[in-house]
């Protein structure tokens, strides 16, 4: 029951039809024309996304705050302001469990019975996506609105997650819509500029949205940039990237704007996009510091991988055991339910006052304290994920006890674990980040408690470098995301250096256990997602080992009756268009092209035959197929033959005249690095005669 | 009498030998240590390259203040201090000519007799050299010497250059070198591994080495590894891209830990990584500026298109009127005066004082001003150009004249004109940018002198957007040039808008006249660099149409006699393998693969044929092969076969049995494509029967 997920086409085919096309286009100049549109889509795309972030996060931001006022209010109605060090926090439990169970609630209810693929950060699906796999529904606009609501609800009821996935998928939404001009959820067709109706064009777009969505998730255009290229690019077209640099800064400039006016600023100073918070004095460390660096790196690793396993462990017994819907809501709110009473025990049991003043918390809770001071516990809790982290970068040494910071660490990182995962819209990187600051700054505290003489042990510092251990250990992106965390906390370019040595060993020890957990969530899904590499096991083998044969081949010129029952018969996608065939024996013929699916099934629906050319070439062109593109339909809509049983159907104007071709004793390195690099769907093997020898699609070099 | 340029073979070539080696391979876990071997490779030339860099930037830094305090004493000697606004300049004047003359000449002597490849900045030659062209002795040792030597002398002796190009050509010397493990200056082969020599390794160390040098010249680890991708790029390989930003880093890292020590700082707190200097406050921008920007943006554009065009004028006059190497010394000597003079006569002409205090300059004169002022227009002159772009982005409000500037921007754009192209080691970025600041500050003064209410009109700022757009105009290079500006300024993610849209409006304006300096550059020298896009003349074309036949090839087993025949004969580089021969009509066999020149060589060399097989197939492995590379001998060197005249070649084991194939009618964009994609140099266009039909290579996309 694994869901067959079909691939992009992101190979032009260049018919006949498409060189006429060319030809009539180079005359109007119409590439310059379609160039300036193609900047435009990105430059709106960059805006729009921005704006749809924002959103999201003004809304987040407005009712954490009004969830957590209310929260302290309670809190100080209920526990005796001064002098009290007793008091009772059943009512604000009772309040803050309800404020929680209920958005909770409504965004697990929204993911699973509106739209279940919003599920999870996006991440994966959209990394699919750009890798060139068809996930079906990924990016619609209903999708998107399922998304952004829920991410809305599930961190302002306080699930362990970020808002940052859900962006990026945002982004690719945007992107995909703006520049089709067409919505299948509101089956609306804008009709303004079809020159973009096709996968290759569609997954460029995507790749600058995604990039747009890093970029306003974070404030970081050019880690944006990267992080859309580790994703996905496999060929490095230089326009491309360019426009997706433009797209990505165009995006933070919009963000700047919007939270500049919303603060109440003018000039656009808003700093805040650094959100993990910058600095305030450059970094500073010493030569000896390096290898302690590289021990957190390590157990960034560690802990990365181990979260990793648990989390697939527990994912797995999820899907086996909670398979109604009905259940995954309930499941949601009884891990809401769990965060709130663990914080709330925290809070209850653990008494780490500290003096009001230059405590960086927005929200000071005085509850159980003296007057003039707050409680450490309450302020990790009381406020989003990602202010905690913010916290956890900025607060001056000794703003918490040890036991605060250890018992944090240990809920945080259960709960992240037992978090991602349910049918809710989240992303994986804050809370990551989180539990990487807490147990980072922990280590250095703990450390100074006992060589108090260690002044170079700034619990800021070791907290963002747990956190890039952390990050590095659970997500392994390493290129992209060592430039966001750079971009996202303006840390000098010296800096760069310490992060990169603790993002690499993180790396290096977690991938000896596991994989990143996108990777892995990838994989659970069976979606046939290609690596940079061939797969180890394949590195020794020939074509020969890997190819699909006989093939299902279609002539030249093939019988309109041959053409259907084939397509009824067997479910591939693309077929080898050959000639020179001896009687029927057409997967023995000489390779003249290939052709899809989608092309057979609207050459059946639209009866371009050969008998009757005169009534339908003079108006065919390649419009006529990219029409019904995306959603070509399938081979049950066309009605039966009949009396059209017997014609025939030339296929030289329709089909791909250059399909690539290896030998069969080409090794699959080559061929898969030929296979990723023109990022193909099929790939043709022939023997020296040029007769087909077999057929190699993506699955070949995962499943075989 | 153009130089015939000769292409890397990035492709592998998996024949019998290769795939017997990478079974043994497999066996012995190689590819581990190979990895490993690698990364260490990689963070030796991060490391090297940054000691290279910090040499040759702290003896400028050091001779320069020598000299320029020299010259001030000797200002201050001969124009009587205070109260004093005339006096004889002359003995200052002869004392700079002395120290401009003296280490220019020497540094144009050693280029022009020497090493005359190290003229110039030496980014176009590695860009070349990274798109695929063997440029000759481009990454030997001796070239590194003179190139180094060549730089300090040339700024030292003020000549309108910067660094950073040669920095980038030394990283990329250190990469071939270390990860060759062989010198042809020093005639010395290390004998340590020996897996990394071939085309294809050494391209990929030296696009790390590219990288490493941008990053130490500019601290600049995200721009450093963007201009590699930019300039070189074509298959995006992740662990590639990861190893190069760890390179980048690592030199950015050991850049900081020397100057910091150089310094006297400890903690590695050196920010004078951002070399061009640090805005103190965040820059601040309206939305009314956005079109002022866009403008200075169009006037970069155009004066950038006017200075290549200049400039390229200048040196085709060179060309053609200084053949004689002394005069191209003579040539460097003359301009070395004219600036020189320039700046004397401005110094001595303009009386720009300014009171002393909070000036940044370091070597305040006093000359021809009254007590505790500073002559401005020394100031500009006398130090380093880069200290020159610091001075214009970081010098307050009204430092200068409106006089002073207009004529130092007049002078400069002259001076760095005529420079670019002597024969001397000289990049052409800190001029350009120098230009820029130069013009944008004169801009905004002039502005305000208007419009005195104009508070927005911060002259630093316009001069950081007034070097971006003129960057823009000159180099062109998008991508790289606006990173490498935010990092080595050190700007807010919210001026990456500004800074975008000049670098945007100066390209797309510069675009329209005529190509960036270094494409000029690689143009006229006639280099065949592939473009990112096929030229536009060749987008309707077929492959048909560039192909060249009939093609020279070589039978499966083919007779010595004719393989050296034919050696002698054409200088072809490629010859298709084929068999099924009539007669002699080999360019109409059918292909069984391609064999290089260089192995064709080996093999005739070696004796390694059919009849003699058993002396030689046990000890030949594809170490044979790889022990003659990278200088293959001529086919000269072969001596005649007399005896063996009638011996049989057997290529089957030799040849790469996978030549990538097309067709006659497919079209050029998408053969472009292919061939740039994955870096080959031989595309064999074959018919329906497999036969040759064609032959194309690099020349072929870019003078047919
Ligand atoms: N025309 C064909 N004839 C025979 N086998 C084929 C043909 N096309 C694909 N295959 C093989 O069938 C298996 C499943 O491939 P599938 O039919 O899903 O390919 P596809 O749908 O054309 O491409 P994709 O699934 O990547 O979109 C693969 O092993 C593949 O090699
Ligand atoms: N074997 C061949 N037979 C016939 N023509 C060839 C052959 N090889 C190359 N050519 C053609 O000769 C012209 C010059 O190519 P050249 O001989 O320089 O190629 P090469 O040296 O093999 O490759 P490169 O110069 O890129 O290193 C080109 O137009 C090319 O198409
Ligand atoms: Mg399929
Ligand atoms: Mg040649």
């Amino acid at each position: 029951s694994t869901p067959n997920y079909e691939s992009l086409d992101y190979e032009v085919c260049e018919n006949t039809l498409f060189q006429d096309e060319q030809r009539e286009q180079l005359a109007e100049r119409f590439s310059l024309r379609k160039d300036i549109i193609r900047w435009i889509i990105f430059i709106q795309i960059g805006i729009i996304t921005a704006l749809i972030a924002c959103s999201i996060d003004i809304i987040i931001e407005e009712l954490s705050e009004l969830k957590y006022q209310f929260l302290i209010k309670s809190v100080q109605e209920n526990v005796p302001l001064s002098d009290a060090t007793e008091g009772d926090l059943v009512i604000p439990y009772l309040y803050w469990l309800l404020f929680s169970i209920l958005p909770v609630a409504f965004g697990a209810a929204m993911v699973t019975y509106i739209e279940p693929i919003t599920a999870g950060s996006g991440i994966p699906q959209v990394k699919s996506y750009l890798n060139g796999v068809k996930i079906p529904r990924i990016v619609r606009i209903k999708t998107l609105a399922v998304k952004a609501i829920g991410v809305i609800t599930s961190v302002v009821g306080g699930l362990a997650g970020g808002k940052e996935g859900p962006m990026i998928h945002a982004g690719a939404v945007v992107a995909a819509g703006i520049s089709q001009g067409k919505s299948t959820t509101f089956v609306k067709d804008f009709r303004i500029f079809k020159a973009f109706r096709d996968d290759h064009e569609k997954r460029d777009f995507v790749l600058g949205g995604g990039a747009a969505g890093v970029s306003a998730a974070f404030g970081a255009p050019i880690g944006g940039m990267l992080f859309s290229l580790e994703e996905a690019a496999s060929f490095w077209n230089q326009n491309l990237i360019w426009r997706t640099l433009v797209a990505s800064i165009i995006s933070v400039f919009t963000l700047n704007i919007v939270l500049s006016a919303y603060h109440g600023l003018n000039d656009f100073t808003f700093t805040g996009l650094f959100n993990l918070g910058k600095f305030d004095q450059p970094l500073k460390f010493d030569y000896f510091e390096l290898p302690i660096f590289m021990i957190l790196g390590v157990s960034g690793g560690l802990l990365g991988a181990a979260w990793n396993s648990l989390n697939t462990k527990i994912n797995k017994f999820r899907k086996r055991f909670i398979p109604w819907k009905i259940g995954k809501v309930i499941e949601a709110v009884v891990v809401a339910i769990m965060g709130v009473t663990l914080a709330c025990l925290m809070i209850y049991f653990i008494n780490d006052c500290r003096p009001l003043g230059n405590d960086p918390t927005n929200n000071p809770v005085q509850l159980f304290c003296e007057d003039n001071e707050y409680n450490a516990v309450a302020a990790l809790w009381f406020q989003t994920p990602e202010a905690t982290v913010r916290s956890l970068f900025h607060d001056p040494p000794g703003s918490h006890k040890i036991l605060t910071l250890a018992l944090f660490t240990v809920v945080y990182y259960v709960l992240s674990c037992a978090t991602f995962g349910l049918n809710v819209s989240l992303g994986v990187f804050i809370p990551t980040a989180l539990v990487g600051a807490a147990w980072g700054r922990l280590l250095a505290m703990v450390t100074f408690y006992f060589f108090p003489q260690a002044e170079f042990l700034h619990p800021g510092k070791y907290a963002l470098i747990g956190a890039a251990a952390n990050l590095g250990g659970v997500l392994r992106m390493t290129i992209s995301l060592s430039v966001i965390l750079m971009e996202t906390t303006g840390v000098e370019s010296s800096f760069f250096f310490p992060l990169i040595i603790a993002l690499i060993s993180a790396k290096w020890v977690g991938d000896y256990f596991n994989e990143g957990i996108y990777d892995t969530q990838i994989q659970v899904n069976h979606v046939p997602m290609l690596t940079w590499e061939p797969l180890p096991q394949y590195k020794g083998l020939t074509a020969q080992k890997i190819l699909s044969s006989p093939v299902v081949c279609i002539k030249l010129r093939d019988s309109a009756h041959y053409i259907y029952q084939m397509l009824k018969k067997c479910e591939h996608n693309g077929f080898p268009v050959v000639d020179n065939v001896e009687g029927n024996r057409r997967s023995e013929g000489r390779v003249c092209g290939i052709i899809l699916r989608s092309q057979l099934i609207v050459i059946l629906l639209k009866s371009l035959y050969v008998e009757n050319k005169r009534f339908w070439l003079p108006e065919t062109s390649i419009q006529t197929f990219r029409d019904l593109y995306p959603r070509y339909p399938s081979i049950k809509s066309v009605r039966k033959l009949d009396e059209k049983i017997n014609y025939t159907v030339d296929l030289s104007m329709f089909m791909n005249p250059s399909p690539v071709r290896v030998n069969p004793h080409d090794s699959v390195p080559r061929i898969f690095q030929i296979f990723r690099a023109l990022g193909l769907r099929h790939l043709l093997v022939i023997n020296n005669e040029n007769r087909i020898a077999g057929i190699i699609t993506r699955r070949d070099f995962i499943y075989k």
